[in-house]
């Protein structure tokens, strides 16, 4: 079925061009017209793919998200408790040029699916991806004895990734005090304390 | 002066508008117009007070983040250290319907900040006020003793202010999994860790 396939494809550099626009222009910048300007296409032939401009941003954040989690797999081999904690962090945090063009993404993700009930569950099915994968590597670490915390694995969970979605706010708006540097403290500290049981 | 005194009275209702319009509406339904028109004033009079939609959310912004620490200082009193570190994530995370609200605004003006210098400089100032008042209250803190973890400040600010900026999201987009009672455990616990030195 050549045709379905050359869709798909269209449809991914068109999601890949909007991406990029995003990240170096901005939300507003990245217009229908620019986005059709983008790839030589008709705004027409644009719409024919993505009816309106939330549809190309849940393909983008989807596309970001898919690259993030293939990312991780693509490290993970073995690994899991707590050095896989730390390759998914890693993988998420805006430390590097590619997090950090994703990160320009994720941030009007966020605004845009506040008033789209389609956009906030692409986000719910996405955070609840992640909460899985940290409760597996989690309860993996307590089992090789690694993760000795006495705190339950729903609240680390939450607590880590409320770090990682804040800390793409930060590092973008406040970089010169987020750095990278500061970024890996942050996660390194994190899971270090889950080694930790004050108990004994 | 009286007209001095209308006119900031003025800008102060139109801000309170506008921060209800984002917050009940969403930030791109929150348009010039709409906002003359809750205000039942004429388009041209609004842009007298605010030229554009950025200065408005510029303002709107700083009116959330002036109420937050209004409401800290208010309950603060004498506490510091981990007491008072407890009350200020209390009035920033959105746990609550004000709260809430604010973070409504919050996540907008984020991503507008991205795109704008004048923005971005007004949440960077913003989080450097809030860096300061945590280091205030880590320092009196291991003063008193209560406060003994080995982990440097610089990080455990950072790491916190992640946790409130990262919440903001979670407890609006994900709010069946991120419920205030969850919103308090993470912060209860990640207090309760700065108490420990394993070190001993």
């Amino acid at each position: 079925m050549p045709k379905q396939v050359d869709h798909d494809q269209r449809r991914t550099e068109i999601a890949t061009a909007a991406w990029q626009l995003i990240a170096e222009h901005g939300v507003d910048a990245a217009t229908m017209r620019a986005i059709s300007d983008s790839m030589g296409m008709a705004n027409g032939a644009l719409k024919h793919y993505f009816p309106n401009k939330n549809a190309i941003i849940r393909t983008a954040f989807t596309r970001i998200f898919d690259n993030t989690n293939a990312r991780i797999s693509a490290r993970l081999g073995d690994a899991t408790g707590l050095d896989g904690l730390r390759i998914f962090c890693q993988e998420v945090m805006p430390a590097e040029e590619v997090t950090k063009l994703e990160a320009r993404v994720v941030l009007p993700f966020w605004q845009r699916a506040l008033a789209d009930a389609d956009l906030e569950s692409v986000y719910r099915g996405a955070m609840d991806v992640w909460r899985k994968q940290i409760r597996k590597f989690l309860r993996a670490g307590r089992a090789a004895g690694t993760i000795r915390t006495p705190v339950s694995d729903k609240v680390i969970v939450e607590q880590l990734l409320a770090i990682l979605n804040g800390v793409q706010t930060l590092a973008l708006l406040t970089p010169e005090t987020t750095t990278p540097r500061l970024q890996r403290q942050m996660i390194d500290v994190f899971l270090n304390g889950l080694t930790e049981n004050p108990a004994g």
